[in-house]
């Protein structure tokens, strides 16, 4: 059997945890239609689904059949579309359009948006807590704990928090990259989390993978802000240049353009080196961290 | 000793839930501090603690201590109070006052409010979910499960949206009751079950208190619309026929006020007679359960 390429394997995580997704929320019943609409619309609207894949990459690496990952997959998800729904609402990043489709409030209205956003975040937490999952209470009890954290004021939420109040200001790179780790880093490096819950993982190869998470979610954030600049709008999906327009502290902006392309490759560097000396066949998670840095969208 | 009053009951319940929410806010650290202010806020802007007052009575009627049950009055505390956040948004139901204080939108602004409403549930799962618990696991795990529940879109999140959809409408009786159910009675349910849950009760115990809740969970949406005709501003905290201005379906609207009035003397007979056949000394959630219809806020 040929070892999958990275966008099969991509192509693969993407298609299960969605069909998975699509699954629990046409399950719901239709007392609120145009809720359950939305909350379809915003969890489904597409993307590569990074976290999900790092859970599954992580997971099956380190041995985890895939039945243990799902639902943590499928709630880590929830998590991301949720805040997207909200980050893209007037009264925050005020975005039309999200990987090329209208937004939830623009396809609906405010009012909706604001609440598939909440919704999502409960279905998180459900999923995660499911009963019939093969997990042990103990394990999934740990994965709320840590979605909890990732997702809350000291994760994402504050991170996006930080984002806001840094608007129309320049800020210094250590906040900037507090802010950073805390709005993207914290989910990424939480999709790992869960895969090193659900394989039960011991001390050593918790440190290496963490590490390559924290490098990771940052060089993703800082290829984000490069690609604001370089990449065309079709290519992302939304209006080019979209970060200078609203005035954001970018890391180009901080840095210049080529230090901000050295700095995503050496955290690209740093994460690769935190797996060097771990005893698993790590092939497919170097490829997506190479990936991270080289990609279009 | 002297057994308390109900209002005592109701302020020991209320100020050992608030500390305790408090010091779980103030313990978060600085980095967001608009954000962490608008939390508190809106998490301690006061009120009866009607939830958690339901997860400690029917707790401590069941024998469990008062520190089994702690965790799970803060999380449903947050989880009511992020929907109020979201609620008085312009978005939502446009509120300016809550219990006479400018609602957080107000006091701060709408992405603050959206941001305070999404850490707020995320610290609802946190809290349930804490390492430090008394309970084991697997009661945890069942109570993130049914605070999910009663939160998202079979629950909270699907009433509020049936709610807006329904203003400026008239709906039958049976969707109204199916609205309130969801928008505020799963939530009041979900106190008693979260309570049950720590008291590993039996299935009668199980059966008679959810049959409480849920008349209770009714009748206390139906006596608020009550009070929205009879009680003065300072009295409820918000104004006076809002409910009126704003087009909404209420029971008096449907029933008559004096309809409305027997529906929930009849509501609060079930919930009283769903536990004669109980061996606990229910004479505090007794006392509870008239009050409801009692109470001028």
């Amino acid at each position: 059997m040929n070892t999958p390429t990275l966008f099969e394997s991509i192509t693969n995580y993407q298609q299960r945890v969605d069909a998975i997704l699509a699954k629990k929320i046409d399950a719901l019943d239709d007392s609120a239609t145009q809720l359950k609409a939305a909350m379809r619309h915003g969890a489904l609207i597409g993307g590569k689904r990074i976290r999900p894949f790092l859970v599954y990459s992580v997971g099956e690496m380190l041995g985890v059949p895939l039945e243990k990952l799902d639902q943590a997959a499928v709630a880590i998800e929830c998590i991301h579309a949720y805040s997207l729904i909200h980050d893209d609402l007037p009264a925050m990043d005020d975005d039309a359009l999200r990987r090329g489709k209208p937004t939830v409030h623009v396809a609906f209205d405010d009012a909706t948006a604001i609440l598939a956003g909440d919704a999502l975040q409960t279905l998180a937490f459900e999923s995660i807590s499911d009963p019939s999952s093969p997990l042990c209470a103990t394990q999934q009890l740990q994965m709320v704990t840590a979605l909890a954290k990732a997702a809350g004021y000291q994760g994402m939420c504050g991170g996006q928090a930080i984002d806001l109040s840094a608007t129309d200001q320049r800020i210094e790179l250590a906040r900037l990259t507090e802010l950073h780790n805390k709005k993207t880093g914290a989910l990424i490096s939480c999709a790992i989390e869960l895969a090193l819950i659900a394989a039960q993982a011991n001390n050593e190869t918790k440190v290496a993978l963490t590490q390559y998470g924290q490098a990771l979610g940052l060089a993703f954030q800082v290829q984000d802000d490069i690609l604001d600049i370089t990449a065309s709008t079709e290519e992302i999906g939304k209006p080019q240049g979209s970060d200078e327009q609203s005035n954001k502290s970018t890391f180009p902006k901080l840095m210049g353009l080529q230090g901000a392309i050295e700095c995503a490759n050496q955290l690209i560097e740093d994460a690769l080196s935190a797996l060097t000396n771990l005893p698993y066949n790590s092939q497919l998670i170097e490829k997506f961290a190479r990936y991270i840095i080289e990609r279009r969208i």
